[in-house]
């Protein structure tokens, strides 16, 4: 059954599937009702949702640190889509757009959301992190001031990429790159490639992405490295680079990628690892370097449309592999292949 | 007649031809004796000086501002050459390499300079601003620590135009841009080019340069402009853009700048124009525009050797004319012919 | 009548006397019945509402620049207050607790809101801004996060008074200053004070406040002056500064202001003055002046909080003159007495 | 013998005594002869020479990390004293004045000196740090520039003690403090003692300092801190500073300062530790922390001058002790005892 469309409201079915990992290792077809938008909100045919490591983490795991998996869940947030229906208070004339959804709503009010860094809101709501489902499915609702048109030039696909492109866009910001800077960034999976295009954007001419897997070199290569090399060729390679980023999360690679730092470095450490970190402490007093962590990203989507929309920067590329939604959990497992770099899910087929 | 070459110095001769103002309106060719680099300088043979803006200035008008001609004076800030003689305490092993020259040396002693802005040091000697001399002759001394390598990516006539390419990298760095900013620029000469170049260099995705001149707007469009348009459709055409930077001096360009910025936008006025200027206050008031004028740059040569070397910048396609020693007053006068960009003197012909 | 307690709610009466604009030059007071608090609202009770520029000018003028007065408008946004009742989703237990109460909510959605600027929210709300009504009368609504608890040594008046505070925050903000800073402040009105205090408490140690006034003077070295001068001694006596806070609004004062600073000095614009404004361009330029206009504030309450109960700024003694509501229209003319610095309302006698 | 004064000159013996640390553990008073000072340089007769942590450290074990002591050096680096000579190119009108030292000089070339980080040159040359000789000694040769006239209010002692309050201005830059701000320090020994003051000086209102000796606490109470505490009170008392300074160098002190960090909260190291130090890697990225290291200061001296003499800090009550300088070893000695903080030699007795 659908119900007719209204104003404000394309054709939109009255059920629809999800996928939804209800305990860890095993995702389970559902049917659900479809939402209604609340004021503010809007319903999103979900069209391209890429799958990110840590819906893989959930997947395997049921839990990331502290965000533990409690009732079912549904997981993906690299998503795009089309407005379906539009809630009381939003202009009724963005249904129909395409649009990529900003997948972290802050709550607009605190002390961090006030000042510009609501991506640390301690209220955040954000796709598929527990209790708050993801894209995994038909529909999805999203705020909408959190969905973003997209102009032709950007794919679906890369519209879903944007959210990964955020990372890379929120990381080099704090690693302060401008023309002509050198950058060395550890891991060549999708947020170490998309950081490598975010910094040739910032203008750095030394662009250099160590892996421990050699098969993933050439991959930098095409994204935006100046030069790929063995993670363990880093320590005799490199030295005195303005900037390091870490996508990796091994430690080994952070300190390296420390010390390869020259006076007034600036390391910014994205990829997630353990609790606790050994630090080079003394070298990074005596050159001043400072070591930032990051945490998701914030007004970031503005910008990814117009590097995307612009050419500045190659998502499509990254898409390995489509699955319709009946093969959500082979995406989740596809990650692990030598070869993959994104798959994605299309939920509507 | 010249002397051997001995250690640390190339054969040099002892006298050489420089073209000297002596007088508003009019360069003579006059011998003078070759200098000796003191300790810390270095002897540079020229290859490529670009005519700049100002030096045409001095020419016309024998003075910019509080600085005036009081005595002959050699023209020619923007150079590039060979080294030919190490002074005392300099690494004979430079002899022979091919250098940009930085043409303004700080004290290194001052506040200004001990912060990093030896741009604004009040005892700054600056190459063909009075009394120091410039570098339309063959031979000229510089810093050594002003004398900046050249991989072979880089040109001679490239290398001279690493100077107004660091004005715009001194400009562009003063206006915050990142990858996904909107840039306007007021001016497309020289300079205006430049700085649409390392504009796009930041990834700025938005780059909109405009000139009075209608016959300029095509090499902006070649030189990083994602649009070029008449002065006059500016006010009509350009609103909430993240900066601007004015690279005209003329009022109305300023003025219409600073009205096409959004909230919290920047502006930064580059060229030269009249002592006082009639700024847009309420207005910049309501969005909290900040304005900031620019004087020469500090820190820019290896980052601008880095753009050229790696191709993200374009110099050597705004050379439009190679003029001998003996015509270097037909290379000051040739500024105003349409279609020049940048005429470069080659002192060794 | 008056309505008996319930939970998250005094006692509260139905209707409430207000001091109303419905024409410039003549306040009436009305009564109106008391509102009630929306989702996520709280009613206040005002206790101390600080008489502004802003508050006489749309008195006398019945506009500021492009608000202008459409209808009966209730002035006052420099608040203090009691909590007397919760709208739904607001934490009953604020009820009864002492407050100021930020005067302008901004959207908390807009680009400018998510980037922690949400003083330049095209869609704020603010007190006292035709069409928003402000605090002078008994009771009024305030978004509750925007209503800020007090400590015991912030008195009523102190916390009205946090507003101007937040202004001078902002600007002093804006001007970088820090210990050992030298900054000339131009108006010693009450703006102009609470600037010089905030100054201080950046640890800046060379304080001028200029004022055209001289008898204003002494209240300036009360307040956080090093030295107080007349408008006229400015540019004789001031130079090299490192920054230059106007809170004058003239255009002499401006001028004389930026012509005071030194190289890489900062001008902050906060007095409102003329459209347009003549700036030594010349002079911005080979200093590298910044000039930044402002517009209120931004995250500064926590911050004014912290400042007064600390006693790092003493408010108390800016309020000359205390007024009861009946007597709000006296309060506005008493701003142009001599020896009046801050008059407050106190809306419940 | 004494030479007779010329000018520029104040009467010189040729001789003078100089405590010499030829191996650990071990001063002895030596004669030298008094030397000249050199184009650029100054010879001062030292009247208040501060001990630091680093001369005791020297004199016990010979070295500081990859500075080691290679024959005999003079310790001393806190230094104010009297020019008495001055050498060609300086000023000789400043033969006679009190002045503070800043004892590093960075060469003025290097990318780092050019950029405003002088104190990360790789040529630095600092006082009392192999194989540069310090000031416990009469006379002393530094570089004119890194002299700094002294007005009355600033006594000799406040004078020495300019270079480790130079260590607070430049850890309490880094950590970003504004008025209102909150800081946890940790260590109350000088260092953290004068850090405090400078909190107090950017209008910090939150300023804890802890310390594993109670004794201690209570001079942190008269230095600027609104409280103090046992370091292993920190865990449970600290929570969401917005800055932790550590002037400890103990590892416990520094993670337990880091976990007392709110969002986007910063951490300044300037305690010198082990090599190594273990980080709350996953906190520092969920709260987005960013820690820096720090290396001695650049640039403070004026701003050390202008809080001492304003009052804004106060240094004389940090002096506990006076030696002559044929005690300058009990000196070192000293600082090991309860209820020391900062003993003062004074080599003209």
């Amino acid at each position: 059954m659908t119900v007719p469309a209204a104003a404000g409201r394309d054709e939109v079915p009255a059920r629809m599937r999800v996928a939804v990992l209800n305990r860890p290792g095993r995702l389970e077809l559902q049917e659900r009702p479809v939402p209604e938008p609340a004021p503010g909100y809007v319903l999103v045919a979900a069209r391209s949702v890429g799958v990110c490591g840590s819906d893989v983490h959930y997947f395997q795991h049921g839990r990331i640190g502290d965000f533990v998996l409690r009732g079912p869940l549904v997981l993906g947030h690299e998503v795009s889509g089309r407005i379906v229906a539009a809630g009381p208070g939003v202009d009724p004339g963005r249904v129909g757009r395409r649009v990529a959804i900003e997948p972290g709503a802050g709550c607009g009010r605190c002390p961090q959301c006030r000042s510009g860094r609501y991506n640390l809101c301690p209220d955040m709501r954000f796709f598929a992190t527990p209790p708050v489902d993801g894209a995994f499915g038909e529909y999805v609702l999203a705020r909408a001031d959190l969905t973003f048109d997209l102009p032709d030039q950007v794919s679906d696909d890369a519209a879903a990429l944007l959210e990964p492109l955020s990372v890379g866009i929120w990381a080099t910001g704090k690693a302060g790159l401008t023309p002509g800077s050198s950058v060395l960034i550890a891991g060549a999976g999708p947020i170490g490639l998309v950081t490598a295009q975010v910094a040739r954007a910032h203008g750095a001419t030394t662009i250099v992405v160590s892996d421990v897997a050699a098969h993933r070199l050439p991959a930098a290569e095409r994204n935006g490295a100046t030069a790929a090399l063995r993670a363990s060729d880093v320590p005799g390679a490199c030295r005195d680079f303005d900037a390091f980023i870490d996508c990796s999360g091994a430690p080994a690679a952070i300190v390296a990628g420390i010390r390869a730092l020259g006076p007034a470095g600036r390391a910014v450490l994205v990829g997630m690892g353990p609790d606790e970190l050994v630090l080079p402490f003394a070298f990074m007093q005596r050159r001043e370097i400072t070591v930032t962590g990051t945490f998701r990203y914030a007004n970031t989507w503005p910008t990814a449309i117009a590097l995307a929309a612009r050419g500045t920067v190659s998502l499509d590329a990254l898409v390995t592999d489509h699955f319709p939604l009946a093969q959500a959990e082979q995406a989740l497992r596809s990650v692990a292949r030598q070869g993959t770099i994104k798959p994605v899910v299309e939920p509507w087929r």
